[in-house]
């Protein structure tokens, strides 16, 4: 697949035209525009303007409110749930976590979850946000559904991502966000795309049936919790896919389950509700709360020397840790720009023309 | 493998009174024999009175302290970290777990981390006993090394459980307790008492080569990561290792990582310090801070009916909701007793004829 590099700044500005010429304001569009860009320099490349179609769409259609009116619904001094007013996720979620953010400032740790959300990007993006308060921040999301749980053969949970991030001292943080399925949509996508198979134990078709052609998963089949089955552990992704739903869906009063509105809103919706819109789940721990943040810092840099200095497996140059492809990726972006594939390009061309905001 | 079923109530006794022996006040030996038998009745062999053995030698060879005074370290509102002083993590897990259950019924949240602890059993235990207090309860701790880090051969991090629970209202609570790589170090070492081979992608010997001879694992290889290798999301299963030993270990000032002291004690002792005995976080949110607990309860409900409901897979029965597997194991274990192996009932006879205090 070739692919042609765009500087950053000006698909910042891009998307942020765009956002703003579909009534988002322009600090929140520029908000949104920030999660996207981040996405892509992190080299998360499914998460980033190859989503800005999507998300126009959805303003376009008024699928979703380009001025949201956050309302708290319910809280205590170190909890709450918010109402999103069916913004964008992109740009409630970072006002949610900052709730999260001050409460732990206040009582040492914060949980806040949200309802009548959309897709809100990376959940890694709102962990990060948490290392220069010096806290631990947690994000989790629930999503469109493409999960079967183990023993089962429909479309019952969503890839529901966990991200939690970790402020070290010298070395740069531990930033974990993964996704709780063995791969996710993106990647069959991309398989389809390109032609290529896909790896034994990762999706079924619509009986259950085993399956290695991206179709298969995408006409109605489902891909697989991590771990694939029984003997290797699929009960614990399904396990976590679960607790993930439960926290972001049912806590907050939004959607969950085989019931959560799909991203793009193109594909099928399903036939009840249960909430409101999607939910998310932000939390913060005040590292002070716990241990003095110096000694903290100093210990996690001390993790990532111990865990670097692995011995190698066969074949393999050495460990990495948690954040690292994302550094890699964007040390390489920041300079070369960022590569678009011609299908993503084309579609921001169509955003263009229908915009005449200049893409080009 | 014969087995013979033994009364729990019979079993409780015996370990109560072993652990009194060691020194154990009689309140703390009735916690740490609960939390044996509840993990025998639950189904869970290899965390029960199997163990018995390896926690009466550490309180014997001074390993272990029986008359633990728990020490506030530091805290806030909504966290706390407190010192162990090297007690049974059975007892003093409780213990530490209720300070976070007190502040969350203060705040909403409640997040204590501890250290200088040592093996606490089940985490689900923990978790559970959120749920009469109408919270949501997580447990999480690190262990024993014994898992190696994608693209590494040494064991550097423990097979770290999460546990995490939720109430319903009429149905049952969903209960997570899992072991964050795709098998425990006690399957295992069943596949070796039982001269089974391994199943693909669950360990590597000493070089780092894939293995189905549980020795090998246990001559100095390790166990893979949940998601056993990069195409399947092995990078998952060690981020989320990584996340429990951070959050259990760096955080709360505990020992991380390769350094973890191992149990039983007999294990290779770790050549390096970090901190003071294992660590654990325990986590609690308490339901009315984010929504009406009795709306969340028959969230619940529902979303059990519907993950029930799943069309199960080819061969399956069905879908099991979290927690079922136990609750059947009880409902058995209840009336005909706990089925113990005779290497089980051998150690028990063992620590019996020491401590002269009646098992059979």
């Amino acid at each position: 697949m070739t692919a042609r590099c765009f500087e950053a700044e000006r698909l910042r500005e891009f998307c942020s035209r765009v956002f703003q010429q579909c009534g988002v304001p322009a600090k929140d569009a520029a908000q949104a525009a920030d999660v996207l860009i981040t996405a892509d320099l992190w080299g998360i490349d499914s998460h980033g303007v190859a989503r800005l179609r999507s998300y126009y769409d959805m303003l376009s259609f008024g699928h979703a409110n380009p001025r949201p009116r956050l309302s708290i619904v319910r809280e205590m001094p170190g909890t709450a749930t918010i109402d999103g007013d069916n913004g964008l996720g992109l740009v409630i979620g970072s006002q949610a976590n900052a709730v999260a953010l001050d409460k732990a400032e206040m009582v040492g740790s914060g949980w806040v979850s949200i309802r009548n959300s959309n897709h809100f990007g990376i959940a890694g993006y709102y962990a990060y946000q948490a290392l220069a308060r010096d806290m631990i921040g947690w994000t989790m999301t629930n999503t469109t559904p493409q999960v079967a749980p183990l023993w089962g053969i429909e479309k019952m949970l969503g890839t529901n991502p966990i991200a939690i991030a970790f402020p070290g001292k010298l070395e740069p943080p531990v930033v974990i966000d993964m996704a709780t399925s063995a791969v996710s949509f993106g990647f069959v996508e991309c398989a389809r795309q390109q032609g290529r198979d896909l790896p034994d134990g990762l999706a079924v078709d619509s009986e259950g049936r085993a399956t290695h052609r991206p179709e298969d998963m995408m006409n109605d089949g489902s891909l697989l919790p991590l771990g694939q089955d029984r003997a290797h552990g699929a009960h614990k992704g399904y396990c976590l896919s679960a607790m993930i739903d439960i926290l972001c869906g049912v806590l907050s009063g939004a959607n969950w389950g085989p019931f959560v509105p799909p991203f793009p809103f193109t594909l099928k919706t399903p036939a009840r509700r249960v909430g409101k819109g999607i939910g998310h789940l932000f939390g913060a721990l005040k590292i002070e709360g716990f241990i003095e943040p110096d000694e903290f810092k100093r210990g996690i840099d001390e993790w990532i020397a111990v865990l670097r200095a692995t011995r190698p497996s066969p074949g393999a140059e050495r460990v990495l840790i948690p954040g690292d492809p994302e550094r890699q990726a964007a040390a390489v972006r920041v300079v070369d720009g960022i590569p678009l594939g011609h299908l993503v390009v084309e579609e921001l061309r169509q955003v263009s023309s229908r915009t005449s905001i200049p893409f080009e």
